[in-house]
């Protein structure tokens, strides 16, 4: 350093470090400067919990502080990050995926599920359960290699819209979520999407929806093949579950997409609970939050934490309500806890209209359940 | 900004702006402030490939440029990242299991491949091909939880051993490549192994050996079961294999793990050949290199391309040497490309010896497709 600009760059960065000093002095000081990371949420227990449970990991010298490469974080996607109701999303991809390939297989008009569907009639449709849904999955999902498969779902996104609110379903994704992904991330955490939907269709979309890339996505799979066309590798994607991320495989796809235990977990229904037992169980502080759709006028009530009934029993499966009250899990009342719902200005829903059609005994059981888990 | 301080942080703020468009117009000016990234490789065509590649990735406006997220590569491990010869180290890993299970088998004196294998005959042990050697990892692999495996593996890790060179097996991973590495992810790239290697047995101890943390590792797997013990969650390792991350499923387990097609691609033998393949697929500016292995005094000499000695067939499997030539891949040569092979100061290795003991002439072979490919 023997020439007067390498002197003059010393100079100032002494000058700028004695700054920095200075301003950060300033900031921890002036109260004023910090900013609510959580303005869709209302004040109260669960929005604390969530801000008490980042602090508490962050601050270096705490007995609770998590390194940043161990600060992951899961969340399911459908009823915890977007609209389920009242169907999950991708049905409403695979029902407009069935329209257009109908032409070239005459034999749906009479086979189901598709005969049903293709009348509107979904009750009917999977009332032969789960392998009615899978055939029906399959042959809508199928069939195309998997950069065709990225391309028709991103053209479908981009235009589908809710047949209910008329908004695109990327708008039906909940600010108060979008807030805690941001919030997590700027405090060095990785999100990572854990769901039952499938991890071809979340991708393409969930960077632009959520900020979550798609080597942070894990979800249901289909089958693929290594091929080559005209000289080229392809994958094909073949009518073959490969991997249901669902219930107690929800813990098998992290450990195999993650290998580290989250931290955090994020969930709304049954298919939730292995999950946030599986997060629970790791040493250190942990957190688990399940969100209650309560809201019959901003969304739907359907909780708690129950997911969507079940066509094969005809009724709920186990709620996870008594669980989250003895296990100590957040447990986000959209009603009482978000004063926004949706990532944009949010429309007016009057009536819970749900094509499974759950009768007057589940919606009280569910009404009565709600009650329960927020005494 | 009406009181003192405020105006005084503004100045502050202005200066350091202004300052560093001083620092920055003095250090790009300043041409020896450059420092070389890949010290351990010799100047030449395949160290300058690297650099060529990844200036023109990184170069804003450029033609080439590909933006941050998309700065995905991939690398196979045994033989590109670190030493997999005289056989692979998962190998060694599984003998050293079965001779701490062994006492709870008596009945594996009288089974093949156990039998052979405890009298240390490898060869007559995998006579019976892919069905043994599948048989022998599932009863090494499997029957504890997933959190026991990884103590396990990590012990192992830290006090095994290779049997010619007496280094830990992670002092023997590739000083060139871990410089790869490091130049890759200053430069914002986002690094994944690929192996066929467990993918278990690898998260352990890849972060602290490559930087590379546990949800960047891609591997082969066996089946898990979530379980509840004694009212805690657990995974449970089943003896039944999940995927086989090899040849035409790299690509495969790329698509299902990342998501993306990565635009650089590592490897070393015929079982990288789809990926390889796959990474060249994309469009925009891509990179593939192919590591020969033609340094019998500092390593070992069995390339190119060919992994190790196919038992079943009792021949190398067919070389990717003129593709590699064909399709503009780059070829590395230890012995002319790396200054230095190993991480840590390397010890001499006067002979091949390899414990599948390959004949005089598949060496001969070797050796005129190593000589081939160089030309």
């Amino acid at each position: 350093m023997n020439n007067p600009r390498g002197r003059f760059v010393h100079t100032c960065i002494t000058m700028i470090s004695m700054m920095i000093l200075f301003i950060t002095g300033c900031s921890s000081s002036g109260k004023s400067v910090s900013t609510d990371p959580l303005p869709s949420w209302n004040e109260g227990a669960a929005k604390q919990s969530i801000i008490t449970f980042v602090e508490k990991v962050t601050k270096e010298g705490s007995s609770d502080f998590v390194p940043i490469p161990e600060r992951i974080a899961v969340f399911d996607n459908d009823g915890t990050l977007w609209c389920e109701q009242p169907v999950p999303v991708q049905l409403y991809f695979a029902m407009d995926r069935m329209k257009t390939l109908a032409p070239q297989h005459p034999e749906w008009k009479d086979k189901e599920p598709f005969a049903s569907l293709l009348k509107g009639d979904i009750k009917t449709a999977f009332a032969g359960g789960d392998r009615a849904l899978l055939e029906f999955m399959m042959a809508t999902h199928a069939g195309m290699t998997t950069a065709e498969f990225e391309g028709i779902v991103k053209e479908w996104i981009a235009t589908a819209r809710h047949p209910k609110t008329g908004r695109l379903f990327t708008e039906m994704t909940y600010q108060p979520m979008l807030e805690v992904l941001a919030y997590l991330r700027e405090n060095g955490f990785k999100n990572f999407i854990v769901s039952g939907g499938g991890i071809e269709f979340m991708r393409p979309w969930a960077e632009a929806a959520y900020g979550i890339p798609p080597e942070q996505v894990v979800g249901s799979s289909i089958k693929t093949k290594f091929e080559m066309r005209d000289g080229k590798p392809v994958l094909a994607r073949l009518p073959a579950l490969d991997f249901n991320d669902d219930k107690a495989d929800k813990p098998i796809g992290i450990h195999q997409h993650i290998g580290r235990m989250p931290i955090a977990a994020f969930g709304n229904s049954r298919g939730d609970q292995e999950m946030l037992e599986y997060t629970q169980s790791g040493s250190g502080a942990r957190f688990m939050l399940l969100v209650l759709h309560d809201d019959v006028s901003r969304e739907f009530a359907y909780g708690p934490a129950r997911g969507l009934p079940d066509t094969k029993l005809g009724a709920f499966p186990p709620t996870l309500d008594e669980q989250a009250k003895k296990d100590g899990w957040t447990v986000v009342s959209m009603k009482n806890d978000w004063n926004t719902v949706f990532a944009t200005a949010p429309a007016t829903i009057t009536a819970i209209d749900i094509l499974l059609e759950p009768d007057a005994t589940m919606l009280k059981h569910a009404a009565a359940a709600n009650a329960r888990l927020l005494e």
